[in-house]
């Protein structure tokens, strides 16, 4: 019999092609697992990663096999983003945030074929699109994706104010991203700046930084809490020069390419959210092993077997299954052909499916930990460090109380929202029985 | 565009077969629902529901067609149980247990392809089994199937005291069950007894009992908290004669046919949990359409809009959307062709599911109670309805408490457990690290 | 040793007085947990508790004794409250809208004393509250207090729309109460309405209506899902006349007295509280007699000693001790000489108390019924009546969710709220650090 | 108007004589708020803070003051203890450690006023009493209090191995703590050690190892996930030397001081929780601090305003509410004279507070956590840090989970518990009725 990979967890109806890909996740596994420690303790990513898994050929997971890639997609994505995370989720974030910049290549590509661009923009977009999509697959190189700042409104929209000033062959970029992994890492940073010279959300331009250019450097070292180990340090630039062929800055040349997208945004957020759900298996494991190796004094029976681990194991396994059951049905809505409910119902799902899951993961940690007892709670072995990076989770991108009101004011604002219910509850609701419903 | 099925939400990917059969079903919701609250009230199965469910064809769902039957299998169900749970929980499982009784044909015809039988059982077992599925089927007769009783054993275990005596032509049958549905409405009882002249559990059998027969009567009026209109009343059995050929009495003739089960005991609780999904559905768009009907009186604005509604709903859909998640999946693991996991994987599972499913459920009820305030919290609308009918899911069965603790100590007790964790963590796990590791 | 009062598991340092007063509820309590069962089945509240109740003498329970009543205070409406609930909810609750009535005598001779009143009103403010105190104590009448109707506004104010028009010797009053206890069993409703001539807040007046009147009846009858035994039928007035005596109908008469109040409203809602504790309390030791009577058939050991048993004991145990604690607190926050903390935030702490104690309660109640399995389930013994009446306090008043977000509201709109917090914290708050802080 | 002292939220009685004792702890806040987060990081105990407690008189807290302390009781440690959490956990455990080792002066005082003690044993008890009482109350040196072991028991007791082996004018250690803070720190080590020649408990005693004595050295440095800054290192002890005079090791000396213990084991775990409980308040007056400060770019309103912020607000507060009431409720439970409760209730009430106060100050720190988004979540400041440390307190001593089964076992456990229930609620629950009772 085969060895059940980690993947097949989450994705037990693997493809061939898939499973071969997931394959060549297994194999890089141990070596990551390793560094894990002292990766969290020095809270830098791991020299060797990049070519492990260069050489793994994982740069090129998610990137069409015409551009040297694996051809994989969402469910590759997600499948080894969480693979990663049972073993180390800074090194699963940090390659999220390389495979990510993906979509600045696929996304471009599918509006072309949309028709969303002009003859004289296609070829501009194309050689982009394609520059983006063979450095990551044929040349192996690493890249990493620059979007979020620091001011935002009320409405939680991030505002960019990174900006790009034309000059001579090219751009100077001018500004500060206060998050993104790998920076003083990756071969390239793909930044999204804003053209000076065009207003609105149509001046949003892509840029291609090379990592030793001048004027670009690391902010401040980051200290977080957890995810420690993805060199989440943002990027200062200063009158940053980039050559005008290594930049998609026609107006609204971005932002009509998002238009493609399945699901929320760029469309593969589920992928880090898989992270922290393989964080969760990973200490969920580590913690079972350890409380059935470790046995009473007295009676020689597994700690794990006392009453009180067995209420734990009962809750960890509970929490542990609707992580998966959430993330398993998000990807699901996202990545199957032809697609199971509208962009609108997929994007509402995924309201309550980051925070589900992110909590689940959170609380398995924090089961692992009473697991454990004192002896365990050290800082930077399995225990500790999974607390600490499922603790990221629930503020990445929104909380999970965020999403449910998020999704509470999708439903109330929905027009013609009495169509979902159904007629006779209608009815029944009449005017008199209800007015003092609230109290 | 074609109206959305009930149970479409709950299966969305129904073959035109399975789509067929759904709509039968969704044809007699409405009238199911106009009988429901007066049906709970008086505490009794509607008199016309039999008639209702038999025109329909639905007494058939579950048998093959050879039989007469629609040839429906446990998607099916569980998605009708769920639907008939959106607007009356009792009918939904008063039919249930008519269903259930089809088990008693499948699994000895199945045990019978299996070899389980001897040459001289096999027509034995094929003549009563194929009677049961006829009845079901080709006659649309409404079945009941009484077997548990009310003294337990501490490992959980329901003793069966009710006894057959051979007698010239068949048997009597003397006892007492304390639950079950349809009592004195089912045409045939379908009861399982202990021949007195058998030792142990090959002693059990099952005898076909006619409504009407001599010595054969309802228990005490059942005054349940929910689910009140399922005649669940149990029946008293004095010198009650079963005609031979309406028994399957052989020795060890049942519980040979229950080797064939796919998923936990008959293989079929699933769909006991999707009805308490489905209430849940029911009174959840119920309290939203009122909260929604509903208006403040100075700013016209919705009831549901308010901030506490907000936060009501964002909590509820999350439930609801759990309850689903958690009933698909076990869905899933017991009808899918292959299996996804093997036998004792889908039964601990389940462990978990039912608790999951029926937790969910109840705290969806109570969130709609809360949704619609004190003017709502009535004893026989949906809301007071639902509320008492998912309070029942919460003990039948097992509560959740329990399953998570069996399947604790199935994974501390399972032979070469640790072949299931990551070698590495085991590694880690030193003994001295762990002696302390509870405290 | 003297046997422990029910009341004194709430409030233990219960004062020579107030142990006497609450041996007199003592002496009550087995009659009416002996008629709980058919008045929650009838819907009705017991024809002899008002004689029972009377006898006593507490009827007088917060009337001065110089009224003829037995002077106890909010400590004692609270204990009786509780232990009537231990009992039979529905007793509790219309008991304490009896009690509620005294509001309306002591809050008016209090604005007296703190000259509230002008010389010619003092003199009709205190006829009509001493004749409400007269009557609660040395007449031993049984009053009930109708104030709420069913519109309601979207900052949750209920709106009164009952209208008094004068006429010679009185007062017409038009219009209908949606709630009330002791609707069709009180001696005299004290009926709040609003006077016609009178503009705003300061039209609303009491009236007494003597229950036989003319133009005053209950509403239909009330099928509420618990606490069914209350009478809460609300009422209907069609000019019914009322003497001038019997009212307190000056502009601001009533409004002005209100200010005198130490908690929230009129000052007693904890009372009400209290009776979801006490229910909380009846159940559960209902629940551990039976667990612990009832015996496994094989090893003759309490049901009450299966693991999940413990795990339920366990959660229930921790559920009804957070409902007493917050329960005491806010008694003694209401309660103590000299206040322990000021007015608002008496308020303010409410807003959490309220929801805490009636969540736990309907928590207590659901582990209770999951203790006792399918078999306690029942419509209307312990089990069933404290689920449906516990779920009223999920309702009443307002859910746990929206006094959490009155608090947090007060909280953030607090004017100099930074002084609550320590300075270091405020000065580490830095713009430049927290932008970006709720992302 | 005085300024509201930080102890005063968690006691607000406090006496005349305790308000003063606060006064000093109060003075010492900022200085040792100030170094927390570079204790923190380097995991030690800051060098000043000996000299910081030792100058404002606190080593001698709880010693009487004819021993020359402060005179302070439960109440001034658990207050001080709470206060010392709001602003570094490290700080106020490795007091509590100190402040413990009064117990091996108090209780043997006690023991011998109690007569447990024969007229030889008295003067070598009372010598080694006043010994220990002095050095924390005159001499104002830190003593340090090593209990616990690695090996542990099926029943949760903690075996005892380290030996005192007699020899020529005192006796020799040897052995391993694993756990002990102020590890290197204190001027003394309170070691319990088992004499080689005394077998069970009656061979434990009490030994006073000088820091630089010969053989004892701290064990390999703890890195603990939280809680870090209070050298919790372990000692390790190879034929260490100590004078009989600084030794009570006369059989049955120490267990039987034990018994006037007023708590749970020597009476003071209590002031363990209340550290938590502080934790809990200083981060979340942190967090309302950060978000009311931090302001949206568009509309200029704080964060803390926004609905998911209010959410969390109200979630925050309710669960720092319920820490408190627990806290203050064991408080008072373990200090008031007379006893509120027997002995065994005290005990049994601290198995859920502990458990309590600990889940719902993990639960704050978690919110206050969400509060401020993910530019907050960092390793070393308050929110990092207080997550950390939060966590290790729902390890400490007991997970929540295991207080609440141990309660569990108690109540099912006790001898005559029917005489706590109601004799009605047992006579109903006939045994035909209850036989099915947990199906």
């Amino acid at each position: 019999m085969t060895q059940k990979l980690t993947a097949e967890v989450l994705i037990p109806d693997l493809t061939p092609a898939e499973r071969a890909r997931m394959e060549r996740v297994e194999s890089v596994l141990p070596a990551i697992r390793a560094a894990a420690q002292e990766a969290d303790a020095l809270g830098a990513f791991p020299k060797g990663h990049v070519k492990l898994l260069a050489d793994a050929g994982l740069l090129g997971l998610v990137v069409p096999e015409e551009f040297g890639g694996l051809g994989g997609g969402l469910r590759d994505l997600a499948a080894t983003t969480y693979a990663l995370g049972t073993v180390c989720g800074s090194t699963a974030l940090a390659y999220f945030f390389h495979c990510s910049a993906s979509s600045r290549g696929m996304l471009p590509l599918a509006a072309i074929d949309a028709g969303l661009y002009t003859d004289d923009e296609v070829p501009v977009v194309r050689q982009f699109a394609e520059k983006v999509l063979r450095r990551m697959g044929a040349e192996s190189l690493m890249l990493a994706n620059f979007a979020s700042e620091a001011v935002k409104a009320s409405n939680a929209n991030v505002l960019i104010s990174t900006t790009a000033t034309a000059t001579e062959g090219g751009w100077l970029l001018n500004g500060e991203k206060s998050f993104g992994c790998l920076s003083g890492t990756a071969d390239y940073y793909l930044v999204t700046a804003r053209r000076e010279d065009v207003p609105g959300i149509d001046g949003l331009g892509l840029f291609l930084v090379a990592r030793e250019s001048v004027g670009v450097r690391p902010r401040a070292p980051w200290q977080g809490l957890g995810m420690r180990a993805s060199d989440n340090h943002g990027l200062v630039l200063e009158d940053c020069f980039v050559p005008a062929d290594e930049a998609l800055a026609i107006p609204g040349g971005f932002t009509r390419a998002t238009q493609m997208s399945r699901g929320s945004w760029v469309g593969n957020q589920v992928a880090i959210a898989a992270i922290y759900a393989g964080i969760a298996r990973g200490v969920w494991e580590y913690a079972l092993g350890r409380t059935m190796a470790a046995k009473f004094a007295d009676t020689g029976k597994p700690i794990a077997s006392s009453p009180m681990h067995q209420v734990l194991i009962g809750n960890g396994e509970a929490s542990l299954g609707e992580a998966h059951l959430w993330l398993r049905r998000q990807i699901d809505l996202e990545a199957s052909e032809p697609p199971i409910l509208p962009k609108d119902e997929v994007v509402a799902s995924w309201k309550l499916a980051k925070g589900a899951i992110c909590e689940h993961a959170f609380s398995v940690a924090t089961d692992a930990l009473k697991m454990c007892g004192t002896s365990g709670a050290l800082m930077d072995n399995v225990l500790g460090r999974s607390l600490r990076d499922t603790a990221m989770g629930l503020v990445q991108a929104f909380p999970a109380e965020r999403g449910k009101l998020d999704l509470a004011k999708v439903i109330v604002d929905r027009e013609g929202w009495a169509g979902l219910t159904t007629r006779d509850a209608m009815a029944d609701a009449k005017p008199e029985k209800v007015e003092a419903a609230a109290r």
